[in-house]
């Protein structure tokens, strides 16, 4: 049977790409990345051109919440997929599911938000599909889009090498914490808010600074999630210094107070690099002059390993993070 | 207010597109085919080549049905839009959206029926992403799927030329008929089966037998949907020998008992094209050599024109064929 953590991008999705959906439809032959790769993304060579696809269906509850809605929050996670791959979105496709009697003018403010995010990254929608569902067949809103991009050399997750910093660009676990206390009506909703942003932009000025050799942004399974993707694919292990990771202090009390790891909280707008050592200064001190990466730290650091991630804490010595089996929260994205 | 019409592929779908979408969205730099060509896809030009998009969420109730299933449907569907720009499918994605409780078996069935048709098809699956929602937010399964292919040369829907014969592959509205009717329970749901099927082959041998100036594969909105689509888009008229649509007796019957027209019935396996007077005869021999195209049909003729459809009946003489407001069901694709 299927259950919510299918879907929430832990172990338990991955298992199921694995198992029941990979053995199906594996072949290779025009595969520049594929299936294989399970990375944020796919691409096919063309000329000299890595040609870079993505895709991912949003489904997110509420469809506004603090710092976004559903539209921002689809364009920026398609923008995001591409830009970690190293390539540059160009173009998008947008396919909507509509629930009969959704109003048009809530249809238009989500579209606004979206196009907004698109105009400024220069991405242009070339195509989509509409569907609408009687009644009670859904609720609301389902937005799938596919983001094409382009790649001189791609970033692949399996790119960490040991002696590699590893950086943060801003502080954790906002977006899920902004969705959980608006969904729940929680009194404290007003601390947080959603970090949804589209990070082309800073990407570009990281690589533009010193060598990125891996990068995933943090979405549905945390920094847990994208640190082990990382360390496992790479074969390589991670360290990380508790204390460095950006974390605001109401996001670690109400961790505390509801009894969720702050590092599998899922954001929106904020990426985990792993830069050459010697470049990691200048990677960090162009992260920290935009926006979205003004927050951005160095957490820790890549060592010979067979895929570990370890967490040095102040209190409690180390400890091993794990992959995350599912989300804490159903449609975070 | 969005109504189960604004998804149906009719007119009420156009203007949501033209009003809603398009004007929030519209840039061109990156477009060799964009929004603005309201094509089954998209294109962008990279060295010598189209590489061609297309995107489509399924939501068919119900989800397995005489001739095929939502997966059958869903690779049916994505290599079809891809097939009649001229474009050879290559690659997809596909993102799932499941309701929390689907039953593993049943998904995977589904899944199966979609990798057999991309086996067949040589269509590589290259990523995609899965969603779960709560029991009661979505009415089991939709399925979104984006189609990339290559093409040499574009096939426009603006292509048809005076002097064009129009071909229709073979005889209409089953899919729509076989979806009413099980949903429906009718008693005479064994005599309708959708006739989904992958047209890659079938369009490929047309296209090397003769000139075929457009296509479109016939889905919702019916034959007089895409009849008026091609006819507008190219600005010239087309006339129809109602006698000469390839249509079965129990479709007819049925039609007559339920009040629908034939004509606005979607399929999901079948094309219209306008192809070069003169080869007209070598591209109709090449299509009834294949099993897709067997019971393919001369229908009637391009002529210089404002974008009418009109058809010559045997018992009521000349009428327009109008677009179809929407689709006489909801959820057929």
């Amino acid at each position: 049977m299927i259950t919510l953590e299918h879907g929430a991008g832990g172990r338990k999705s991955q298992e199921l790409i694995e198992k029941t959906i990979a053995p199906l439809f594996r072949y290779r032959d025009y595969n520049d990345l594929g299936l294989d790769g399970f990375e944020d993304g796919s691409s096919i060579k063309i000329g000299k051109e890595h040609v870079v696809f993505t895709s991912d269906s949003y489904v997110v509850k509420p469809i506004v919440f603090k710092g976004g809605d559903i539209g921002k929050l689809a364009a920026c996670g398609t923008i995001n997929d591409l830009a970690v791959m190293g390539a540059r979105p160009i173009a998008m496709h947008m396919n909507l599911v509509i629930e009969e009697g959704f109003g048009e003018l809530e249809l238009g403010k989500i579209l606004r938000s979206m196009a907004g995010v698109c105009r400024g990254e220069r991405l242009h929608l070339l195509g989509g599909d509409t569907k609408v569902v009687e009644k009670g067949a859904l609720d609301k809103i389902v937005i799938a889009c596919f983001g094409i991009g382009l790649a001189g050399k791609l970033v692949r997750n399996s790119g960490l090498k040991p002696g590699d910093a590893v950086i943060v660009s801003g502080s954790i676990g906002e977006h899920e914490m902004a969705i959980f206390s608006e969904r729940e009506k929680l009194g404290f909703s007003g601390s947080f808010k959603s970090d949804c942003a589209p990070l082309y932009g800073m990407i570009q000025k990281a690589m533009k600074a010193g060598g990125v050799h891996a990068m995933k942004d943090i979405t549905r399974g945390g920094l847990a999630g994208a640190l082990n993707e990382l360390a496992s694919k790479s074969v390589v292990s991670i360290q990380v210094e508790e204390t460095e990771i950006p974390m605001r202090t109401p996001l670690k009390n109400a961790c505390e107070v509801f009894g969720f790891d702050p590092l599998t909280l899922a954001c929106e707008g904020r990426a985990v690099m792993g830069v050459n050592g010697g470049d990691a200064k200048l990677v960090l001190r162009a992260l920290r002059r935009t926006r979205e990466g003004r927050g951005a730290r160095i957490i820790g650091k890549v060592v010979p390993g067979k895929g570990e991630v370890v967490l040095d804490t102040e209190l409690r010595g180390r400890r091993l993070i794990q992959v995350p089996t599912g989300s804490p929260l159903p449609r975070i994205c």
